[in-house]
């Protein structure tokens, strides 16, 4: 058995914590029109209404449904339009059909946002069985993923527009002194990984369990856009050596020449520019590398470890907990996430000791599987769809990212895509063996 | 070479018939939502706002910028994502991706539409080359056929919502007393067709040439819905025998089993409802069948030829437009076109000698070929690439819909569509040899 | 009604034809192994062991099952094995895994044929039914549209091996003296086209009927190698002006560049090159193009015509009919057929008044749409899924080809492929109004 | 560095072995004629003419092209024709087209055998380089690889023929006492795996390396098809419940309802068949199931934990491999491999203690992913693309199979294919947590 975890708020802190995370959705989605809300780019993406619908869905059929007296649904129909795959709730609306749905229209949705605000409000406030916290908390992790998301589907519907239009003007960066690259040694041994201890944790996360590590390091920073295109003008995606087979078949099958995002000026030049989130900028040298699959990072490491003569690779997921554990207040605390508000990875702004960046900025791809741990028990319930069905062909990204809300990373937080993903904010540290 | 025709109205009659076919489009697309006008349901469909758009590029294009003095365009960018497909202007947009281009905002295209329906007026209105007058009754023929199109395309849109949401609310259907069919007996001969008279027509409408007619017989009305409930509960869309080997495969490949937008109350019974214009409605036995590809109208003749024993087929577009030429005046003052609004093909009110419904309700499939007429020649220019370049795989449909301007339509008028199309209105008349 | 034609031989000419018929099958598949004759190279295409099968089932179904006392099939499984797309016989073994099937072996098959060889052969000296003859003389006309297929098929399947080996070596052209373009003038008027005569013709050849023609001319030679790399040279491949818009689609699409089967020495070079049944040859000026589609066709004549400011077209199937009539028996005699062993077409030998190579060297788009002439009835039974069956979405090409048994055509003879055909030796005529 | 393991035999040992291994594949193919040798039915199976002379390609490339004085290859174009995916070799001829290379014919194929044969055995036999022995053994193994797709590779190719043809004939299977499950107890700890002994193992077996394992239990025995038979009449293809995401995704778009190679005698019954290398036979209850793929064998066993009440799941490899090693001696003796010449895995003939049928029989599905072993590193040269390329989105199978050669496997030895595959004969065994 394995039942959801007690949030470490008291009832009157969840509440407010709810209204909080309730409304940073309705800011992130203020910048855009009904029209934008409506798009959706590819079937992986999602329209921004469906995302403000589909959390809100979350919270009606697991809180409400369940606890309210005398429940009755906001819209019987959304039961069938907001589902995303649980299905044991019931069908869902076809996912690459989302953005066909133009109504019920954003006011309605805005009006259904504001209708379960209300109800879980008072539920919450009243006499209540003790697993409505816990669900709350896990239907505010869950907006949080998809707040997340909200900013990537919205980058990839509004890159495909010729118009090239910002979500928000204005690009934050500043003029930066490069950090070089260094490596940390870590001794390993029989260590323990996965979440063990209070507040929140997804199933995935656990059960904290005993690993063996032999000595490694890491790298000290994120590769950056400069090394990246070192590699590039050395060849690098059109050289088979650096590829596994099947990123090799992925690199000709879709023309790969640059990460996703990236445009040349002109088709003679090397004049890279990138679309953002504030519109189409150049390409910065110091800036991390992120939009990049898990093929790319991949053989951007076998081509990284070549130039120095010293086998370089991915971390694994268990090396890069292990890593970031012990350091992990520290750094997040001072993680470029959704609240600075740059909205894109940042450059190292000033060298410490250490590894840096291994919270915020761009999501890290690890050379593991997504796959239970030792002895892991989904949820129960229904939300035991949450997580362990997507236990195969995906692999593990680690740390959040510039587009992540600070309240929602944790050492343990296990992240996973497929190895072809790109719209996401996916980046990359080296790591290699110690002998 | 072949120029434009020249219009029948003077230039101050064609501003006002410009004003009228201008806000009517606008009308259309007033019960709809920014989202609504949003939506791409496939590629073949556009959303309202691109029509809304196209529509008023094509003026600019074609119009003000050969003609209009300092031209300067309203918005540069318009120029690649409003083209549909001549090539001689320059880039288009990859027409999937239509319904992803948030942004212009609906509001940005209404002010392009004010913009433009205020300098082409001023152009009408002083002096100005005779060309222009072609060109402006030319791009009304043309947005005239995008409100058909804007109809038919949010049809398809609604019908992808689970919800079944109604354009307009309202069935607009009475009782009706069935009419019998019957058959219109044709001489033939060494007749001539085309397009020969005054006023406009475009140029696939012509030259008028000779053609030699066998006698032959039409239905005195459309194919409906009764009707073809008697072929599927006949197993007519499983029955090998009356389709072509294509149209075999396509049945097969799709699953069809019904006319698009049927949809059954349950799997278990054949209670019919269809999704129209107003929403989910039952099946009408008197209504004309539309929504049928040429392969089921081709395998509907088939097999209703098979049920009298005397073989019936679909009319070759000579055939029908020998027959339809001399009543045209007569039947489409009383055609139910998109000004009636029913928006939706009616039973024929009352029976009246003669072929009945040879304009509006539905477009009726031809057997013929969507080929040049002998000695045919595009119109100079650019807007040579309006009819001729879609002269291959297609097949001519007469006599305009119920979505259908009724002053668009002509005796010598030909529509074209691949045989699989079904989004359209597009239904069939019988006809039949007399030996 | 409309019963198979009654063959003009009598009943030892038809057993004497039968066995040279299936003779000159064997002798087509002699220079073939085992493993050749097994490789299906594309869904369109058959492996030459189903061909000599597929004709032989013919034998067995329509003729010794039907009319052959105490019949037992030869083996029963062969019955859906060797089906092709007839829905009323029964089931098919689905047409792209007919390279799958390597039993029964090519031996067995050799058996299989002489087994139904010997039994035909007795019915055919025996008392029998008046209607075998009539079966037998149309399964020797299928057998001989197979023997074509034969030699296309494989040299498809050929093509597509690396080594490109020669199905017979020995290229047969000798240099000759280019012969000019020239037009030939055709009055036109009131004219009767399609089968009306004696002895063997399609259904779909029939009946004879009046058209009305214009005046026309048609070029008294095929298109040639040398004019279409001037086409390619002027970069008519890369031109939308000339191109149909499927047509556009279709070249963009497959990247496609140059005729089916063509190839370069480097891609540096114009130094062509292409694979023939004799293997790999270079391009030689004055033969006449081949493996062209529809689509190349067409926009070749387009370029022509703009070249020489007339414009010029394909022909009409009528306009092409009713010029080769007349000299059909002239024309037919010379032409450059099967028989003659080159396997491939071949230039203009010497200058002669009137349209030259009408028969035989390639099959002749023309712009006609594969369709029912007027009256058309199928043939009465089973035999009805021959021709009508497919007659929409193809195109109607006429004179035969280098590949083609000379006894098989006719003036009447229609052949059709859909537009983007290209296996097929198949090029063009050029044709244009008089006014 | 990671150099080629050196191979246990003495050279002229290894000389025997070589003659023998060769002759194996020879034996293999005898079966089989011409035909049989070209057909490719799917892009992921090879022809047997392509398995015969790539394998002698290899042993062309890495050991006579390297180390034979005055080196000419056989012919130089099968360099192109016969190359796998080795991108550094040089380029391959497209793998979905390998069967229609009908030239070379077989008995080229074998002559091209029979040289390699002669000049490798003439090299062993002559002073060499001592890396050549190491890279015979290499080749040797590779072959053996080949052998065991040869044989699922025809069972392919011949399933597809609707006569349903036996490789050889002849059902080895004797009745049965069944066995009951038992579960086999493990204590776990921080354990090694991977190679580390003398022998030949591949790159992908080692480094051998410490690994942490908790308690763990082991089915005593295969799941049987009888199992399987009670998962699929309670709806186990069903239910959502028991499949991951993607694999209930693969589900409903394949129509998958039972192993690959069963068939239903009618539509209506339960009465199963199952196509194997001696035709179509009953489904046995006490056969080990094979043929499914990683989505089915996990579904499985989140079913049969249900079943008992106590979580069952697939085991990792490396609880697999930590209970296999100490027996395998013992377990490879009596396993069913090609050598007993059944074919097809057989039941457990007689209760013994510990876990039966880990060696033969079918390959395990493994819960583990195909990757790098810490420390991996592959082997030096051309041969480092053997098994590195393909270590992503594969998971891990282990213990050989009825079609494996008994002297090809050991306990570390790591076989490993995408989820949805389903012609390997690919098993499963359950195992599940000790707490």
């Amino acid at each position: 058995m394995n039942t959801l975890p007690r949030p470490r708020l008291d009832t009157s802190a969840l509440a407010a914590r709810f209204a909080a995370v309730r409304r940073q959705s309705m800011a992130l989605a203020a910048p855009l029109s009904e029209a934008d809300c409506q798009v959706q780019s590819m079937p992986d993406a999602s329209p921004t209404k469906w995302h403000l619908a589909h959390v809100t869905w979350f919270f009606e059929t697991f809180v409400l449904e369940r606890h309210e007296q005398n429940f009755k649904p906001f819209d019987a129909s959304f039961r069938v339009l907001f589902n995303s795959y649980y299905q044991q709730v019931g069908r869902q609306h076809p996912r690459p059909q989302r953005g066909l749905v133009s109504r019920p229209s954003l006011a309605e949705v805005k009006a259904y946002r504001a209708a379960v605000d209300q109800r879980i409000d008072a539920l919450l406030r009243g006499a209540h069985d003790p697993s409505v916290d816990a669900l709350v908390e896990l239907g505010l992790q869950h907006e949080q993923q998809h707040q997340e998301l909200m900013l990537t589907d919205i980058l990839h519907a509004l890159s495909c527009n010729p118009l090239a239009p910002a979500y928000v003007p204005g690009w934050p960066l500043a003029p930066v002194a490069p950090v070089p690259l260094d490596w940390i040694p870590v001794e390993g041994g029989l260590v323990e990984i996965g979440h063990g201890g209070q507040g929140f944790a997804f199933d995935n996360e656990g059960p904290r369990h005993r690993h063996f590590l032999r000595p490694y390091a890491l790298a000290n920073r994120l590769v950056t856009h400069g090394e990246w295109q070192a590699f590039m003008r050395d060849g690098g995606y059109r050289d088979a050596r650096w590829w596994l087979s099947a990123g090799w078949d992925w690199v000709r099958a879709q023309g790969i020449e640059a990460p996703l995002y990236w445009q040349r000026s002109s088709a003679a030049t090397h004049d890279w520019h990138a679309f953002t989130l504030h519109g189409l900028v150049p390409v910065d040298p110091h800036t991390p590398i992120t939009h990049v699959s898990y093929f790319e990072a991949d053989a951007y490491a076998r081509w990284a470890g070549q130039q120095c003569d010293m086998p370089a690779r991915l971390p694994t997921e268990a090396e890069w907990e292990h890593a970031a554990e012990p350091q992990q207040e520290a750094r997040r605390a001072v993680g470029n996430f959704v609240e600075s508000a740059a909205l894109h990875p940042m450059p190292v702004a000033r060298l410490e000791p250490g590894a840096l960046q291994l919270f915020g900025d761009v999501w890290e791809w690890t050379s593991s599987s997504y796959s239970p741990y030792p002895g892991f028990q989904p949820w129960d319930g229904l939300v035991g769809e949450y997580n362990g069905k997507f236990m195969v062909n995906q692999y593990v990204l680690r740390g959040g990212s510039c587009v992540t809300p600070r309240s929602h990373i944790r050492a343990s937080y296990r992240n996973f895509f497929p190895t072809d993903t790109r719209w996401q904010f996916n980046g990359l540290r080296l790591a290699r063996d110690l002998e």
